[in-house]
This record gives structure tokens, C-alpha cells and sequence, in this order.
């Protein structure tokens, strides 16, 4: 698990002390989320698209229909950056200045392949099991017809960096005798109750995937 | 408030039902956060940064130290794409294929310029107000220092598209007879208890603009 090189492409050049480049600090951050913003550019101009994926070890799997632009580009061998954010809170300093976000992000580079044959099924589980651990075996997995118009691309990460802010503000020293209230605003995401499907036929009980997240 | 021409570059090809132009539309998702994604490429290869923003008309103001990377690329007038994404549930149907997730999303094309003057003044105050709505008149404003340490671009906004998934999943007509539990898991976002800056000098009130949010 050695960090990954810094250069001038993934260097965390504003604010250093706040970069990582070692890996338990970037894939802690991948595995909390399960969807990035995917860069590409075509002829100069840049895409950003919402997409989930899944990591497993140095390589993240996207998928998407067949006839996706961003899987049809990403197959090209294009350049990729996908970006991993997570916003803790809101840092309220004294000055405007110095007001701020607690945040985890991770900046992912690298170039992407095709993934075909039983690479595809594993890689539709490690994509299933980033969302919701236990759900790829619950339900039906994919027919041929699916796999079919289902593409998958491997993005192996050739670098990468984390950015991470936590903690209180912090304020000029002068400003610290101003009358002016400074802290965190945390800022948490979590799971509401569970919306049976209203077209379902029968009653079922909550399935263990779901219970595991709901109980949290 | 007419809607946003339809073009190859903001089209949503896959699933055109889920896509959007008019600015009521794009502008409710991009009004409901305050961190977007930021593309551009230099040289072919492309960078995604996560960045506050703040929204005035069709202008999205971005800022950062006057020596952010992101910041003098943006003024060189590169074209350049931001992406704000609402995650709004996990759709866990009955197969694998037709699991999905809620969201909305919006992807915004413009072409960025340096902010002086004035206008750089009621930016910051447009980005402050994005944030935390009142805090921008309960702290202390930025001096002359602070304002060359700081850069402002505006990003008018060109184009845009948003893409929006609500609902129950949509499974095939056969798999609704599985014994497998079908539904939305709702992801929530909210606020915590605030917390009080550790190095205040001295008990404050929560300000106005806190009790706000944290009342909700």
C-alpha cells in the first residue's frame, strides 16, 4: 500500500498540509461514497458527469448503457479524472475570509478499458456491492440480453491525491475578540425509512441489505 | 426565463425523459447546494475540482486564492463544466439491471472571466449568501488584503442541462412476481448540532443565520 507519486498533475498545491497521497487516506474516502464526477474532454471541451462505481484494489469499474458518450469516449483511452467529494460541514469563522468547508475529497487519474467476459459480471457485483453491500445477491443478476447493453469500462488509478479540511475555524488572531459566534455547522447524510415499491405483489419482509444500513 | 437550446454538448441522450432546459429547473438544483464540480482541461487532460459556487441570473461566481491552479486556468477562458448532483435515494429493484438511483443533477456549460472591482465585492457576498444564507452581514467583511489574496470568476452560464430520477423502480413485467423486497431507500442530508468554536472567548448566542438552518 505505498502512496502514490506527486507530481504536478495530482499535487495538492493550495494549502499542502491538507494533501494525501497515501492510499488508506484516498480509498477511505472512495469507499464512503458510491458516486464520483467523471472528466473527460472532447477536442478541449470538458464533461463532468455524475457516475456510481465501484473500487476494487487500483481500479475503479463504471458502467453504463452501451451507447453512453462517456463510456463510448472513456473506451477511446482518453485521459479520466473522477472526483470523490464529501461535505462534513460549514466552517463559520469571525471574517468572511476564513470561512471554510470540513470536507474529504479524493482526485483520481488515470486511463480507461473496455472490461468484457467474466471481468464484467465481477465488476457489476464490486459496482453493486459499493452501493449496497449483500443487495447483488438478493436479487436477479443480469441475462445476456442486459449484459449485453449494460458497458462496463476499468479505470486503473495511475495517481491520485486526497484533500481534507476538519476542525474549528481558523481566524485571524485579532478577530478572536470580536463579538462574532464561529464554529461547525456538521453537516450528515443518512438513510430515511425504507419506500416499499407500491406496485410490489405481496408483502416481504425488509431484506437483510437494507437492514443493515437502516439499523445504523 | 425561456430554456436553454438543445445542442450535442448539454443533450441528455440516455433517457431523454429524465432530461431538462428550462432554467426553473436547472436553477432549483443548482440553488439547493453549494458545492459543484469543476471540469477543464488543460492540454487534453482534465481536472475535476470541487468548488463552492454561488448563483446570480445566469452567472456562477467561483472563487479561490489568487494562485489556485483551477482559478488562472478558468481566466484564460478555457471552456468549462460544472456539475452539481442531489443523491436523493437508492432504487433497489427486483434485478440487478434495473437498480438505479434517485437524483438530480445538473451540468452547466460557460466559458469563465476574471471578477474586478464592485463586482467582486457582491460576488463574494452572492457565494457567502449561497452558502449560509444572513452570515455575510453577521461577520467581518474582507479587507484589501484579504480581496488580492482572493479571485473571483464568473462562468456565464451558456448552456445547461439538468437530468432528474424520482420514483419507485421499474422492473420488467415478469421479475414483479420475485419474492425479492422492491422500494426506495431515501438518502436524507441535514444539519447537525452546531458547535461552538473551542478558542471563542466568550459565550455567544447562535446567530441568526445558524438558527435558521438549524431549526428546519
Amino acid at each position: 500500500m505505498e502512496a502514490f507519486e506527486k507530481t504536478s498533475r495530482n499535487q495538492v498545491k493550495r494549502i499542502p498540509k491538507r494533501g494525501h497521497y497515501d492510499r488508506p487516506a484516498i480509498y477511505a474516502i472512495l469507499d464512503d461514497a458510491c458516486v464520483g464526477h467523471v472528466g473527460f474532454a472532447l477536442d478541449g471541451q470538458p464533461f463532468v458527469i455524475p457516475t456510481i462505481y465501484g473500487r476494487d484494489g487500483d481500479t475503479l469499474y463504471l458502467h453504463g448503457a452501451t451507447t453512453s458518450r462517456m463510456l463510448v469516449a472513456l473506451q477511446k483511452g482518453l485521459p479520466v479524472c473522477v472526483t470523490v467529494t464529501h461535505i462534513d460541514g460549514l466552517v463559520l469563522a469571525r471574517s468572511a475570509f476564513h470561512h471554510s468547508m470540513n470536507y474529504r475529497s479524493a482526485v483520481i487519474f488515470g486511463t480507461a478499458r473496455l472490461v468484457e467476459g467474466a471481468e464484467k459480471n465481477k465488476a457489476l457485483e464490486v459496482i453493486s456491492e459499493q452501493i449496497l453491500p449483500g443487495r447483488w445477491e438478493e436479487v436477479r443478476g443480469p441475462n445476456a440480453k442486459e449484459l449485453k447493453a449494460t458497458s462496463v469500462v476499468a479505470l486503473e488509478i495511475e495517481q491520485a491525491s486526497a484533500k481534507i479540511r476538519t476542525g474549528p475555524p481558523g481566524d485571524d488572531k485579532e478577530d478572536y475578540e470580536l463579538p462574532i459566534w464561529a464554529g461547525v455547522l456538521p453537516i450528515n447524510q443518512s438513510y430515511g425509512a425504507p419506500q416499499e415499491d407500491p406496485l410490489s405483489r405481496k408483502e416481504l419482509d425488509l431484506p437483510a441489505s437494507v437492514l443493515q444500513v437502516s439499523e445504523r
